[in-house]
């Protein structure tokens, strides 16, 4: 414990990492919802959402850095991605970012980090958090990550139950069982169950039994006991990523990647390992009490972001947006143009320099379908 | 008569002139309500609104050429719009475009057209059509001129009162009084009063009574006859008139223009001449049995598209607009951008290379309000 200037006891940097803990970044995922803001090319995780100054990628890692300490992060990312990854984190190496040749959905991306760290660092404890999700509560959030840092030394894949705040339909619910009773995670619960996102009724009768909390899809797991199940569970998709992992340092690399990679099975990390493990007692919750949105539209989106005073959430130039009577309107000027709004309340306004979008807020969800017709018209070039 | 390849009867060119008709058009108006689609220097007259492949101003000389015969029209406009004057109407000659040094609203144009037409032509019949209204039947419409054109010849201030669709306040009411008897112009009644835009109430017991009309602004008159009116009501405004019209086709012009011009009364035609003479008993009113509009604003450009097959009202190019249950939605696609809308029925959405309006179409009239503000900053760049 350090004494800050102002004289009130913090936490020092030192003190605040996780001996042998690394942090994985699947950075992947295209946001079509949050088209044409969200490109294949340059997808969500890469922009500045909050108006922080920092891209949701960078204050990922600025969360996790002081608990894995230097050289502790990796970052798995699509071989498209891999320069703006690497500009948008200078204090990042280049070994530390993972390249993969085509999407293979998160079982792979996170498979594959835990056997490269395995081959440098043996039988880590590692966490998996998603690079395009917006947590606030630095404390909560690391008192959190220690717990279940604890639950999985005991050999848990562990996941993070957020603290609903109402009754969602946008994200998935565990279930919390009995304590577990583990030394340094006493919030540690069995994990009852997984279920995806349920309609309102569900979700409200959820949160009445006090049992349920949000699924934020964060894992942490020792490296050997995730890819023991994996092993289990997909026995050739560990074998490859086994395979890769072990040439991942040696020149060998592009020619066993070239060989492999493309037959590994596609699957959710989820699907493959957290419901079946779940099924058989191998999963904790532990709770995690700060906020946390994982941006998944337009809507939530606007909620993140600060009001005007004449209650328009403008993302970006505040100056280029020019609004009479558009309570609730999100705008994003994004193409250098001046955007006027006149009478249109929680209006959504996307303005890029080569495709526009206007959308309400309470329409976010069917900005896909915009992406879906693009693509049916090969329309490569906006997506 | 000729006979069209048809076999039909139809009226030849030659046939259609009136003889000492002449056509006055004054193309100004910023159109503020169409921003930004509508600029202080590309102003509405300039564009093609209803898809025709036609500007406004072209549509309007369309319309009248056949009724003057070559050589019968004079164009007048601002400074700063001559040069695309000319480029959209070469069949015009340049002596027969009129350049205001600044604008001085409709009484000194229509007056300076006048004064020119008395030194090159004596005493005339003008008919003064503004270059930014659409019009739909053209033989409606020349039946009309005749008539106006026989009620000038008898020395009445001529107004064209268009059959009213429906009580709209957003124009003025002319209401006629007994027919006056003038041969070639049987529907021609004295105009015993005008009003300017009522309210809906108003409106509609206008139109019970059977005796009101839309005052289109359009006025036909004897070029001396609207002098003589002149040098009553503005003996000083007549004045100038004629020592500018004197000088017009002369050395001399520039200079009386900038001695002159400037200290010119700026006051619309209606409250110069209409109303006064009104009052005395020499205004008539001759019935427009065409569909009229002069486009004031988004909602009522929405209503002179032709819908596409979901509904949307799309001026431009309609491929550049992807749109998912948007019904009465007005979408102009004018910087070549991909517009996709979703969830917004009767949403405007004006997209130019510098500047974006969003509104709906009942909010239509406060387009204005963005423009104002926009003066209001000196951003004189987007006006």
């Amino acid at each position: 414990v350090l004494i800050s200037a102002g004289g009130r006891p913090t936490l020092g940097r030192m003190s605040r990492e996780i001996p042998g803990f690394h942090a994985v970044i699947p950075a992947g995922g295209a946001g079509t919802r949050l088209w044409p803001l969200s490109r294949a090319g340059h997808p969500k995780f890469l922009h500045d959402l909050t108006g922080s100054g920092r891209t949701l990628l960078q204050q990922t890692i600025d969360r996790l850095a002081p608990l894995t300490g230097p050289g502790g992060i990796l970052v798995v990312t699509g071989d498209r991605h891999v320069s703006a990854v690497r500009e948008q984190l200078p204090e990042i190496g280049a070994a530390d970012i993972l390249a993969e040749p085509s999407p293979r959905d998160s079982m792979a991306a996170i498979g594959l980090a835990a056997a490269v760290l395995v081959e440098r660092h043996g039988d880590v404890v590692l966490g998996s958090f998603a690079a395009d999700h917006v947590i606030d509560g630095t404390e909560a959030f690391e008192q959190t990550v220690r717990e279940g840092v604890a639950a999985a030394r005991a050999g848990y894949v562990v996941t993070i139950g957020i603290a609903a705040t109402g009754p969602s339909t946008a994200f998935g619910y565990v279930r919390s069982g009995p304590s577990l009773g583990i030394a340094g995670g006493p919030g540690a619960r069995l994990a009852a169950g997984f279920t995806e996102k349920p309609d309102a009724e569900t979700a409200a009768a959820y949160l009445a039994t006090g049992e349920y909390r949000w699924n934020a899809g964060m894992f942490i797991v020792r490296a050997e006991v995730l890819l023991d199940h994996l092993a289990t569970q997909l026995p050739t998709l560990h074998a490859g990523l086994r395979t890769i992992a072990a040439a991942w340092d040696t020149p060998e690399r592009d020619d066993v990647l070239s060989a492999v990679w493309p037959s590994l099975p596609k699957i959710a990390i989820d699907h493959a390992i957290a419901e079946p493990v779940a099924a058989a007692g191998g999963v904790a919750v532990v709770p995690g009490d700060f906020t946390w949105d994982d941006i998944g539209d337009f809507d939530s989106l606007a909620t993140l972001l600060p009001a005007a005073p004449d209650g328009t959430l403008v993302l970006g130039q505040d100056a280029l947006v020019l609004r009479v009577d558009a309570a609730g309107a999100l705008v994003v000027p994004a193409s250098g143009r001046l955007v006027a709004v006149v009478g249109v309340a929680d209006l959504v306004v996307i303005d890029t320099p080569d495709a526009l979008m206007v959308t309400t807020r309470a329409h976010a969800q069917q900005v896909k379908s915009v992406v879906d017709v693009l693509r049916a018209e090969g329309r490569d070039d906006l997506l």
